[in-house]
């Protein structure tokens, strides 16, 4: 097995291919000024499995670029590449909202097929039923046994609280491992697209350390409402967890206006300013198992 | 036949529907604050054949996805999908220069047949082997003849400069359509990697306005090295011409710098400060003739 570390890994190339004492090499880009980027190998390929390390977190389009550029390269080789796409961006447009809209996500899975990728590994994808576009075998690691576990040390008296309904599922699953109580809000657009809550359901928030729990962290809009809403009701502080800390230009500001105190996430993306878990060993599992599979002929 | 304007056409896509008396839309892009874009197809398809118009100069990565989202939209259908890509990014990555490097061009050339694309068309490529790599139809648009066409009502004793050897063929070609001279200059590399001119092939300089023809201008360096040798040669004015003007971040400035005092091009690519000829009836003959082609099952 090689793992071919890309420049969107976040590290989680070097510490997987050192957890499975694989051989490791990392791309070296070069980007012209006019913003063209070339790509070459790692020296030490030997012939065996490729295992490519590369989110598609901002910049999306490059990081994706560089995936298929490293893909593409790997096409011939006999055995099997593997692409470890830590954070999966563009996994939100899954369906056409309005007629005419592409469905990125697909597009994406489609090029990473046809570039050659026999198989998918990736971190809590935004919905699981998107992957299922993908061509190839796909593994899933789930990460929040390992945020739950985290913010479990770090608050005293915690409350997961879902941003929206979309959400319930994670939050309920996030309170039972934490051992605490859920809630979860309702919101309302009106005419002019103004986002307010209208109700909540369940829990105490009095002198607790509310806890939004969602997949993502974009913007912060979402987190910016609940966390206003939460200190309403109560809360003794508010902080926010998710996966995958995308951390949109302004997220960082608009959280802090909302007086969100703590941030935590994994290390899928780089985030400055949170508290992120390594999630490296359930990555290398992951590639371990989907390769023995392979080996085996069972996938 | 359906023309698909994808947001980097620079307005070629509405100006060869015009002279094809097509149906035309254009692609509607959202950005997100994270980065992600959506694309949403326009009204109108009714099924026939569809003629993407897309670039892929800079952000070459993004406006790549951007054509791929569009073929892959229409990949289904049972026509054919030809891609107008007046300038082709990443083209001049037709080889490996060192072991391990991604020859990026054949990979964007996959992606595109992959993606639906049956037929490409594309304008002075940098190198036109590069598309033998396209699994589909090529034509290829010269539009050096309108280049010349508009530098020969524009200067008044031109003399056609090659930066280097390898644009002496163009060089020779330019000069010929336009009636006039040609040189080019050798350059020499010393071990700091500073470029030099060390002689100069035919033209007398003395009184000419000198006009550097290159396929590309990208930085600008190689133009701002030959400008400065045509003044120290006797030169009245030096200009610069290229079929496509990718003028990176600082070209304008070091080309203003080195006193040259016009640019020429075309339209593949915008550009603020050059004077640039319309090459939308070449494209539009181009897409005709393929089509028609097609349907004849000549292709």
């Amino acid at each position: 097995m090689f793992i071919l570390g890309g420049s969107a890994s976040n590290g989680l190339d070097a510490s997987v291919a050192r957890l499975l004492n694989a051989k490791f090499g990392r791309v070296s880009v070069t980007n012209f000024p006019d913003g063209e980027m070339k790509v070459r190998m790692p020296d030490g390929y030997d012939g065996g499995d490729v295992v490519i390390v590369q989110s598609t977190y901002p910049p999306q389009d490059r990081n994706l670029f560089e995936l298929i550029l490293m893909a593409d390269y790997f096409r011939e080789v006999e055995r099997s590449i593997t692409a470890v796409v830590p954070y999966l961006g563009y996994a939100r447009q899954d369906k056409s909202f309005i007629a005419g809209e592409a469905v990125s996500i697909n597009t994406v899975l489609n090029m990473m097929a046809k570039a050659g990728v026999k198989n998918l590994i990736t971190v809590n994808p935004h919905k699981i039923d998107s992957l299922k576009h993908f061509d190839g075998g796909v593994a899933v690691v789930n990460a929040v046994h390992s945020l739950t576990g985290l913010v479990k040390t770090e608050l005293k008296k915690p409350l997961v609280m879902a941003p929206d309904i979309g959400g319930l599922e994670l939050a309920k699953k996030a309170a039972s491992e934490i051992g605490c109580e859920y809630t979860y809000i309702e919101k309302k657009r009106d005419n002019s697209g103004n986002v307010s809550i209208v109700k909540t359901h369940g829990g105490d928030f009095e002198g607790k350390d509310v806890v939004i729990f969602d997949d993502i962290i974009s913007t912060g809009g979402t987190i910016d409402l609940a966390a206003r809403f939460a200190y309403g009701e109560g809360a003794k502080t508010v902080s926010a967890a998710a996966v995958h800390l995308v951390m949109a230009q302004g997220a960082h500001e608009r959280m802090a206006k909302a007086k969100v105190t703590r941030i935590f996430g994994t290390n899928t993306i780089p985030c400055a300013g949170a508290q992120v878990i390594d999630i490296s060993a359930e990555i290398a599992s992951s590639v371990e198992e989907l390769l023995k599979g392979l080996h085996q002929g069972k996938l």
